[in-house]
């Protein structure tokens, strides 16, 4: 007879008792707690909807507000107390609102359900933690860019299909991965664009009788706009799927960070050392420095995209307004945020405090990188590019069965091959007049690579406005 | 030997033969061909200022020009003949070129490289996809819309957890589709501005050491910016990542109007009634009519997913640069596209021609569905709504244990649960009135369903220009 | 200078200090002290092995099996605490060995790395799930044959393109999803086989070069086979990727038994009626009574399948023997686990308490699904199928054009249709007879029906064996 | 009205136009046509078991025969002629049986039904498209393990965490490969005893009311078996699902063995070279030489994951029987088996071709990779390891120091570090020995390894028989 009369939300109706692990399954406290200060926040502009409604007297709306605030301590300090009947946020602090100030505390739900509650709650938090997202972005951003600048002039291997392919600067390497992640911030404010829209007021699927003036909410909750139609505002999830493949797709930048990285800090390559705040070591082999920040941050795009792989595949097929499939939102939210907000802080902390090699790197330069800049040598002589990279190509095999360098290669070794090369051919052999020459914008020459810092620099000045 | 002075791109080094499996496992040309346009269209801008640095003469810039004009014939006459060394469409291209015009296509490469060329082509390619996924998206939002306005009287029953909740309007049921389909469009846009970013003139990795005059480019093929960074440039593809999410969440959208469909045109439901031309018959049963077009809708969200997921595994932990292991991303991009533009269609198809049942639709509406305004009509009489939720139930519970309809609870029935009703509670059971008063925005009163319809015409007219 | 001599595993070498971030992102003892006891089981044998090896001596041995079994008390009392430097399970262990009896207990990890000891903790616990779920599966597969063997008359509409179709039993649903569970439980005996392999003796990486006796672990930690190859051993996951796939595929069946019953349980069918204790109500609408069991059921198919998306994806490209990145294995592993066992429980309790309407079950059958029974009357009347499935077409077409059913026309109707009709027609419009023709095996038929429930039911006595 | 009376296998009912665009998007027949061998093969089993029913005479069943064997000789020759109305593969046959032999053919479907005849055609086709798989890997593993047999004595450094670990044999390298392809087959040969399941008379969904005999068709076709229910028989694809995640798998495996390669082919590690056959050039760069075989390999991990999350995102959720959603099934098997079979061809190809530099490969070994071993010096003299695990990391960091390798270590230096170092240290710095040491099973001693061989060598020719 308890749970008849019970404090459940949808208590007046039922007989039977439920299944202690059904029980389990359907609640959601252990994890939407986390929502409790958006769900206040929530409830304390719905009560003022209410009044002004005439739904809820002057003196309740007070008592409302005073008693949301209370909650709010509780929780804030985190002597919040929840009872095993708290089966999610929502429940917990209405029956603590009416432990508290009695009576009045029956009012707040008056034409809302929680199907348009809790997506308020989620849009609250969630913008919440764009902007949280967006600053650690921004910060790897920065911290990527003035390491360019002050690195501008190291000269190292750019590898393709993981071959060295052409001398690079070190810093085109690091802004490459920059502008990549600049992309991601526009993304998140784009996907902030579509969080920030107010479905209070929705009711259950077919919205609200009385006056409740949802613009008045949406100002007071800060939402930029009032979502269209309450049966797509109650159960569509849109704006959490952009969000768990954000966090996919940025997690793949920085995957591809952690891998260049990787590759960067084995004995093999040697280009750099990572902070001992960022490795680890082996509880077998003493000699191991393991570079565990970067497998890390390699393995967590995968970890992201099963969030959103998982959550995509829950919601496929699903039929209109709200089901109780949707649950599976905030887990995945959750994670999301959580795995990316950490990835971009330690990724943050790891290009920040990494040393570089510089004379490694230059010495993992070698002659047969410039065989592009020989074939450019004939063109710029007139031969057809097709027939210029032949006779490099030429060229390289010579150099390689006389077990020599490129470089090595005497003009008559040369001329045997075309005759188009010359004495001034010794010019091509010099790695830092090969990167100059790359200076149309977007290239490796020192020119374009700070055109792409200044571009950066701006860029996040305009952001952090 | 052959192979060695062979007119494969890289032709000049090996020695070798290759595995005929390796052969095939490599080649793109079977389904990259499809980019014959676009590659065209790329070259022809980029020999322009090939002459403009000075690289090739004007004459053999027509020269080349001719030629492009003349493939670009023979493409759309159905009549260019792949060969079997054409391992893609650029080779091809460029081998035709040849033939046609000999010498001068030797030049037509001359600091490009495949890398900053093929996803030049995507780009191109991708830009008119959007474009055609664009107007087959609006076209099936306008059609909707417009049926819902046509519609806009009739009432059906509106579901949450797959159970009956409360009275609603139709067209509300459609313009919820619309709605989310609109965010579909928008999103589109988003991607379009990051897909019409040229990278043409970003070579391997590492730029161009000629005058290539990026920006005269940009212009010729119509381009918003030009990329930032060489190495980003030619091996990023979110663009690509972007759009397979985009079939992905857009399908999903469709395969959420395919169950309800499905639902409401099976015999249990019978709202409606499927067009034949989008339905099927079985091989074995004579009375069937299968919704086979709706099946195949929401299949396809899967379908798409499926893109999406394996392109992303694919890219995860690649280092910098060009790795052979991007060619996975073009098939990808097709089937995407042709998927979801043949889902667009059809559901455009199937929206306009199905023909609902108004008397069914309303035959469903029961007056336990009107429960909640039982609590309101309370909640109107100062009732606390918590209290009169509680009051509510027990009315229904009443009227299932004596086995009638709810509104056939005599006012003695139900004062005996609550002291609150009177005899002018008999205004609460009528299905219209119960939908008007849901007026609020985003309602499905009348007028509300009014204004979505205004707000999307006119966003439509804004999408149009 | 703490951390220099600190009780990190691999504390000797490092001078820096750690990034508290990254100590957390690095740490995993808040899920992986799960495996606690897996955990002493496996270090209580490799002591065993280590004295057989006279590594340590009995006195020793004794010493630190002692240790673990105090450690054992503490870990199931709940009065284990954990320290800030305790990273993992392994190393909280050993560091509570080492404060309980001191210098022996830096000999157990002797020839053992982390990288053999976690896959080996991983697999003992793994054994234990794969087992809890075997009698979950084998729980609901037994509650489905005794349900189906108790209502086995019961005859409702069988279902294609969610199209009523033919005739069936009741009975025959049940089993067709017992059936579909029976190779789940197939299944988990093939992944246990391979899970139950015991990988410990293979160190980092290359093995060991003491005189472990590995068989001697195998038996001890109840282990079928030894690994064949340290590298493999250490790094391969199958065993948790084939897991993470079992339950998404198990999830996919029981997303199918959700869907069916939630159709079932609308008001449109109101084939079923769930008990209360897997019900939920609405917080705005007091007549609700939602069926929130099967909806979640139906949705966490996509949460396990996002963990197996997801830990493949960190799995591909990583080269040979430990990275870091295989940390995400466990989270994956536990979730799967405890996802799928709520899901068995929580369906075996909706299935066992479920009410059926057998007479709202048995209206819902209708003429028309018996036009393939009508085109069969024909074949047997010597009309070949295709020719009398046209003509049952015709009489279907013919009923709804009068909009009478299709066991109304007369025999004067059906002659008009084609000439092979006759009085004896009439025997065709039952639907208990259709039902029974189906007796071939696997059939629909009383007799096909009893002769899976036979089959099943040895086949679950074969299992608990 | 051509449609009315059209030759769609449901064309007597239907009396509107279908749309070109649905047409299209309903047929399957571009890629069903694959499995014409199959559905041959049905038909004739079907025609028999017919015939013994005396649903057709022994002459019609003959007419049957003859027919189909000549639509086999036109499939084979390449000359039968799809027409418009052939939706698929099915209807292909049929159609072209009916001009072939005329009335007879009619009788061909009675009681079939394409629900149990396409999954009866896809069921033959896989366990033929899993015999050629199981050929292929077990054509590579048996490749790795000759090769391994040939270069057991090479040795080279064991990486974890991508830093170099121990030294290791290069053939337990391989090996470690080959024990986890030989798990791939081991599964394949699972999923083959589920395919090899008749379901051919289980009709649309209740099975057949005909005296069909299921165990004449099984013995027929080379079924194990015959399906148990014929709901679940005509609509489950587990092992559609069960394939998809085998190839995911077997993928992910040799992701990883190209992750290796390709970086062993790096200029880098240089312990590799890649056969011409298995490489490509640069269009640019005329120096490079791309393991592109690799590359692809690598990608191809993610291609047919990308499948399994396809589909089984398809089948989440819909409900029980043919749902035409099901045609998602076959194109994601196709593709699966396609890019399995070129990849384990291709990966022979590479393996088998590939030349190693066994002295780069040594010279990569170095001192401080013996520093386990350093450690076990002192477990040997009776230090618990833990305390000889910070010793030998302290006598590394003395090393680093110093800037001379671990080996260059005095005595007297070591000393002070630990004073259980005493001249016999010196028979440490011997790699040969050192891998010697690790000799327990599954161990990279010779010993170890070539018993590795032994096992694999025994378990390639059981597989064989």
């Amino acid at each position: 007879m308890a749970n008849v009369e019970g404090n459940k939300l949808w208590g007046g109706r039922f007989v039977g008792d439920i299944d202690p692990i059904m029980e389990k399954f359907n609640a959601s406290i252990s994890y939407d707690q986390r929502m409790w200060d958006a769900d206040i926040r929530g409830s304390k502009a719905y009560v003022k909807a209410l009044e002004k409604a005439k739904l809820v007297s002057t003196d309740e709306m007070n008592s409302i507000l005073t008693g949301m605030d209370q909650i709010h301590e509780e929780w804030k300090k985190d002597v919040f107390v929840i009872k095993p009947e708290d089966e999610d946020i929502h429940t917990a602090n209405e029956r603590r609102l009416k432990e508290l100030i009695g009576a009045p505390a029956g009012k707040l739900h008056t034409g809302r359900s929680r199907n348009d509650q809790v997506v308020t709650d989620m849009r609250l938090w969630l913008r919440d933690a764009i902007s949280t997202l967006r600053e650690a972005a921004l910060q790897l951003v920065t911290t990527m860019v003035e390491r360019a600048a002050i690195e501008v002039d190291v000269l190292f291997p750019g590898y393709t299909h993981m071959q060295r392919a052409q001398p690079i600067r070190w810093s085109h390497w690091i802004l490459s991965h920059a502008v990549a992640l600049s992309r991601d911030v526009e993304r998140l404010q784009e996907i902030h664009r579509r969080v920030n829209v107010l479905p209070l007021g929705s009711g259950a699927l077919a919205g609200t009788p009385f006056d409740i003036d949802r613009d008045l909410l949406r100002q007071e909750l800060g939402f930029d706009r009032i979502s269209l139609n309450s049966m797509d505002a109650t159960s569509q999830r849109d704006f959490v799927l952009e969000f768990l493949f954000w966090g996919s797709l940025c997690l793949n930048h920085l995957s591809k960070v952690a891998e260049d990285l990787l590759l960067y800090s084995t004995k093999e390559y040697s280009f750099i050392n990572l902070s001992d705040a960022y490795s680890t070591g082996s509880s077998l082999m003493p000699q191991k420095k393991n570079a565990d920040s970067l497998e890390l941050i390699r393995s967590k795009a995968g970890r992201v995209f099963g969030q959103c792989a998982g959550f995509m595949m829950t919601m496929k097929g699903l039929p209109s307004c709200y089901n109780k499939d949707l649950q599976e939102d905030k887990q995945a939210m959750f994670d999301c945020f959580d795995t990316a907000h950490a990835v971009l802080q330690v990724t943050t902390g790891v290009i920040s405090t990494l040393k570089i090699n510089p004379s490694v790197m230059e010495a993992a330069l070698s002659p047969d990188m410039l065989a592009t800049d020989l074939a450019y040598y004939l063109v710029k002589k007139g031969v057809p590019f097709r027939e210029a990279h032949g006779i490099s190509g030429k060229a390289v095999f010579a150099a390689e069965s006389k077990n020599i360098a490129l470089n090595h290669l005497t003009v008559d070794d040369l001329s045997s091959v075309s005759p188009h090369f010359g004495e001034d051919v010794a010019a091509v052999w010099d790695y830092s007049s090969s990167v100059e020459q790359y200076s149309a914008p977007g290239g490796t020459a020192k020119s374009s690579v700070m055109a792409q810092i200044d571009h950066l620099r701006l860029w996040i000045k305009t952001q952090a406005q």
